[in-house]
């Protein structure tokens, strides 16, 4: 690491106002309570100020309702999580690789590298690939024939991308993902599967990151589409031909059935399944554990998740899960014979 | 690609009522709204008809209601979608890679490799494997040791098979599987866990599809086993000891727990989740995000998902969900008192 | 395997009471109802004794209530299944792997590997990492920077652990696991995103097992913690800063989100969801399917899955299930329209 810089360095870097300033310089971000003389720690949401009390840190980004509360050397901005995401990016740089191709890896004559890429070991490297300046391609990851990927991209240990995909600039992708699979497309007959061959690709677009262990399949026909600036957790699963809108986030363990198409500034909760060839606004929020079965055509928050209880409580109330039908039909039975009574009390 | 069929050749081939044939080649397959004059497009369902009006494809797949609503060269069939998919696959052959181990393989000096299988580049063979004619073993893909496997076999990039696993012919492996990881056995001995040797293997039946990031773990003493035309999608979890029966296709995101028994012909929906140690019946279907935690002894599709609601209508209906067995005994005493009243009124 | 004993030796080195010995020598572990000659089989609960009248294996593990239903050779035990384990890991053990590091793998000349290690085929090793005795790292794995791991530890096949990271003794990692790699850490500028650098480690205590294509992140600021003795299974996704207590099992398919602190020998079922920021107690039990989105202060069983019903039904009820505050609503409006009732019938 070993960057650090002065606080008034940073606010003519980033803006915000800064009180107190002593002169230290800050070389890591830490959190509130184990934060050091030479360390910047925030505070994002007012509740959390009271923390400021005991902190050690050597200076603060705070929210303007915490402008007064302490002495301490401190950057006062409307964001303070995203002016500490800058520091951060700051002061903790990627690692700079020498650039050059390892020899262990196997890179195809007929592939285009940049002089400044970095190829680690293990690396394989299909025909008429191209990757761009500066690209860091991890151990032991694959890029099948055709792959063209933009600047800047950072590709981490075991990737796999699959043959003609295309990728952006400065598109990171985690261990284990795999771009461009075979979706799942297979006509039936006589009971036997057939598989219909993928012949589209996954297109990926400028800042999208990809986590650890998802998978994004190719288009059976036309392409799977991940639009700018799109972020995928880990263990997520997008289909054949989905395509998913830009600045779109969706948290682990999600799945988007064959053709959805996901509107842009999307927030997915972790575990959510949305059906196949549906479509959703932009803007919408969509909570852990929820399964979207239709169109969503506005803005909002969609749930479908039920509550937990302990277990005793929980077999009690399920065993009339499977009778709503019959329960409403009690209480119209009810209505009906009370509203009878009612009749003869009058007449 | 490069090939171009005329569509009497492939009305030759397939079978289907060839009109208005004008004897044009076609070399490609595309989505009826973007197909161009030199490919072929389909419409399987005949509320999609009206798309035919618009389309500029060369030729068309068309049910027998579609028979007469063009003049477009028209092939007839009763299941345009298992049509396209014969021709989809004669225009798309899989690339042809020359046979031969690359010479970054670790290949053990013990494995029998069919001369025509081509062993891409850091693959790594262990001990005692047999791999068949004409399989391609994508690169970084590794094979533990006495791993078996048939002929025309394709493993995508970074597929791992554990030691002693037996595979069929035409099997396909996307990356990222994993075959044969141990099963998740544990004795406990007084609140730590002891690990049981998983000693059984994985057995695949010819003709199975395995998605990317799909695990199959191995059996703990005896095997587990996907029989003959299974299809998997990615990201699925089939533990130790599952059956899974012939020609069932599993969407993506599906767990499958311990000793459980699949029939054949199942369809199960994306998400499901299915106990351990149970039978499903042959042709059951499953919806997507349903959780099984019975034996189903015969045919029909079950369900269990909870309908999404917008965020603020699911919390006033979510409150309800844990006190239904209250909300039962409500309707009981109301039934009660009424029966009471309408005694009354009638003494 | 070639390992054989006789009952008298397994009952001298493991305990138990031996009866009907006959000398014979057991040279592998069986289900009982295919068990051999030269096998043993184990029965661990009372309703499954019947099995053992049919059964044709050279000794048994039985549990007290068996004592006496057969004249076999068996030893009676209180926990017949952790015996087994105990029998099974003895007569399979793990193969012995020649130490050294093979030529293909490529080790950073400022590694410490352990002369006992050993380091397969296609393996990648960064700078700084330390690999302690008799560790068997597999096929093509990935180990970045300055990572630490203990001795006897086994990475299979395609394992990805990421700089920094630090693992105790005695850990297992199953292929497609993954550890280190980023958290979902985001802040929102305008509606882009913005990275936050995950500057934390993924700390593993001795004893863990990580089933195959699991994740677990980095932490942010802080470290995710796996403390010993944790069992993982398939595809569980573990998000930054999580802690999970010593001696907890988790069932595939199960995300816990950033974090959440679980408590100490916890259970918890497949395709369980936890929300984040909470905190749940030592020997809690979550059911399979099930979303906790609350601390959960005491040990007990929680659960919340929704029970299947054949699809027809399951519409009938579903319909309710989004007017359970309008039925709620009926329900308290007849309650009150029979009080009138009832309070003039009095009058």
């Amino acid at each position: 690491m070993g960057v650090a810089c002065t606080l008034s360095e940073l606010v003519a870097r980033f803006g915000g106002e800064l009180l107190d300033d002593n002169g230290a310089k800050i070389s890591g971000v830490a959190p509130i309570e184990r934060a050091g003389a030479h360390e910047i720690a925030f505070v994002s949401q007012a509740k959390y100020l009271r923390d400021v009390d005991a902190t050690q840190a050597g200076a603060l980004i705070l929210p303007r309702e915490g402008r007064d509360i302490t002495k301490r050397p401190r950057i006062i901005t409307s964001n303070p999580y995203l002016y500490f995401a800058r520091i951060s990016s700051l002061l903790n740089p990627a690692p700079q690789l020498d650039p050059g191709i390892h020899p262990s890896a196997v890179v195809h004559p007929q592939a285009r590298i940049a002089a400044t890429a970095s190829i680690a070991a293990g690396v394989v490297i299909g025909e008429g690939v191209v990757v761009g300046e500066r690209c860091v391609i991890g151990p032991n990851s694959v890029l099948g024939e055709k792959v063209v990927i933009g600047d800047d991209c950072l590709f981490h240990a075991n990737v796999t991308v699959y043959a003609r995909c295309v990728l952006g600039n400065r598109v990171i992708l985690h261990s284990g993902s795999v771009i461009g699979s075979d979706g799942f497309g297979l006509a039936n007959e006589q009971g036997r599967w057939v598989k219909i061959p993928q012949v589209g690709r996954t297109v990926i677009g400028d800042d999208v990151e990809v986590g650890a262990g998802t998978t994004i399949d190719r288009g059976a026909l036309d392409d799977t589409v991940i639009e700018e600036g799109v972020k995928l957790d880990n263990l997520i699963q997008i289909a054949h031909n989905v395509r998913i809108g830009a600045h779109t986030a969706i948290a682990a363990c999600t799945g988007i059935a064959g053709s959805a198409k996901i509107g842009k500034y999307c927030m997915i909760g972790g575990a959510a399944m949305i059906h196949g060839h549906l479509e959703i606004a932009d803007k919408v929020r969509i909570s852990a554990n929820t399964l979207i079965t239709k169109s969503l055509t506005k803005p909002g928050t969609y749930t479908s998740a039920l509550p937990f209880s302990e277990h005793g409580e929980w077999l009690r109330n399920a065993v009339h899960m499977r009778n709503l039908d019959k329960l409403a039909g009690r209480i119209k039975e009810l209505e009906k014979r009370i509203s009878e009574l009612e009749g003869k009390k009058q007449s």
